[in-house]
């Protein structure tokens, strides 16, 4: 069977935010899978912020993509053929299959998704690695206790809603930090939030110090630069800062924004720690099935945002990540 | 018996390094000591780089120094007269006497010395503040493993001389930054640490890639600035930054320069934790016991640079902190 294919390929890295021309659409027949290996045709792409970093050049906690590189990109897809001893034509899978319509695999990577227990959307999101990220990172580095103030930014997006909503589930009070009010409206109204600031359209440091009059104890931050500078100057004393991301400074053109404030951290015996999900993969199982255990109860609510635009959408809808247009888990459908 | 004072006042908030016009020289009768009191001859005054931060308005790890007020300064002196049951006339004691030639006592945070333990000197750097420093921002922050690369900043001051031989101690290769040849000559050949880099003749990076191939496990870093973004961009994987001080931000006149690539700590899944040693005043003894059992052995030495410039040569001796004139403690003898 030939299985033409469409792919994004990066073609030069980007300045800022991606450019139409920073990628090369190509097409080209599937190779048929030879043995050990089975096609996939990819259903859903994840669309996640630490791909902006992924295509910069340098160390990072992965290499970069290369140039003329299919654009690396995790998704749920099914098998179509197989002559891998584990999967089957027929089976729903979950990997890093790249941003392209059909993949071929060596099963590396790969799992299998039991649909019964969510659509692949919420396998890939709540379910997935950002659920994960949200669990281990608030709970394995952010150590949130009931009482405490737990801050999260980027709070409406994939990874924010949960670490929110696992932080309110642990008895904590629980501030969203998002852009627009009604991302804010979601936070409070549909997800529990104890409250959240809009950062367009408010004082960050202003709010903050009226919602978290002793402090913030746990910060979960995804996006750096002034806000991360806001909550720095709001500290408790022995806060925890969990260092997830910074999508603030992933399209930044110049040398990036230190926060100019980080004695913050003496004065207030405080921590910055990196983190990288990745680190856990032996423990995802127990995340996985805690938030599952959370999504069955009700306690738990997934919110993802799927863009049915097919493969040739891919570039305008990554761009929504960094113009701030998703809330919840964002996902393409092919 | 009257004593006529001589104090300095703090006359205007710095705005960079200090000028004499931040200063006012006071005279006046020192009281007599009542009930519960005594009254003090300063011998030594400790000089450290963190009373520069006192100086500024604002919150902080400690109340900031008020206009009019003797600026707060550790030292030691001796008891002239004293309504203090557990002081005497003749007593060594150490304290925070403020930057002035005499001073009254409540007892309050005030020490007897034992004299034949160490002199006065060496009480107020190695076993007291600086010492205590080093021990616990090391050990309990930074716990450094056999085997693994510390490096440490302002490493020929006061708490650097100490912190790179705890370090060596401990089975640590210890990576001084220190500027100038002459401090680096005493690191190395002095004080037994494996390497030292002159950061104002070098070029810290290239320097750090050779020194700490498999990176940096444990950073003390007294100094901030560039310096921070020097080894921040050579962490190991799972290291630790102390946060003891930033000498190179105190004296700054805008905003602070706050480490522009601190997403290494994502990548490299490390930490930076701020340190204030009061914190540990319940553990102090058993630093100084450990202190001094390596001096006594010879594993540690004591560095002091004693200016015997009388109280009024505090401004200028002060800021030799912060021109990088000082080697080890710097003491100013009255």
């Amino acid at each position: 069977m030939t299985l033409n294919n469409t792919q994004y390929r990066l073609a030069a890295r980007p300045v800022g935010i991606p450019k139409p021309s920073d990628w090369e659409q190509t097409h080209e027949p599937t190779p048929e899978a030879e043995d050990g290996q089975f096609r996939v045709q990819v259903d859903y792409l994840s669309l996640d912020p630490a791909m902006r970093s992924w295509m910069n050049a340098g160390r990072s906690y992965v290499p970069p993509v290369e140039i003329g590189e299919v654009m690396r990109a995790a998704g749920t897809g099914t098998v179509l053929d197989s002559r891998h001893p584990d999967f089957h034509a027929g089976d729903t899978v979950s990997g890093v299959f790249g941003a392209q319509r059909y993949a071929v695999s060596d099963g590396k990577g790969v799992t299998k998704l039991d649909l019964s227990l969510a659509p692949a959307p919420v396998q890939l999101g709540t379910l997935g690695i950002s659920g994960i990220t949200a669990y281990f990172g608030l709970l394995d580095i952010g150590r949130p206790e009931a009482g405490q103030t737990v801050v999260v930014s980027a709070a409406a997006g994939s990874v924010g809603t949960i670490v929110g909503q696992i932080a309110k589930i642990k008895g904590c009070k629980v501030i969203g930090i998002a852009g627009g009010a009604e991302k804010c409206r979601l936070l409070v109204e549909e997800l529990g939030f104890d409250a959240a600031i809009d950062y367009k359209n408010g004082d960050l440091r202003a709010e903050l110090r009226e919602l978290a009059p002793k402090g913030v104890d746990v910060f979960f931050d995804n996006v750096g630069g002034e806000i991360l500078e806001g909550v720095l100057a709001r500290l408790a004393r022995g806060a925890r800062i969990v260092i997830s991301g910074a999508v603030s400074q992933y399209n930044s053109t110049g040398p990036g924004h230190g926060p100019a404030n980080y004695m913050n951290l003496l004065v207030s015996r405080a921590s910055m720690t990196g983190f990288v999900v990745f680190d856990y993969a032996s423990r995802y199982h127990e995340a996985v099935a805690e938030l599952a255990a959370w999504l069955e109860s009700g306690q738990l609510q997934s919110r993802e945002h799927v863009v049915e635009g097919g493969i040739e959408a891919f570039p305008e809808t990554l761009n929504k990540l960094f113009t701030g247009e998703n809330t919840g888990k964002l996902i393409l459908a092919l």
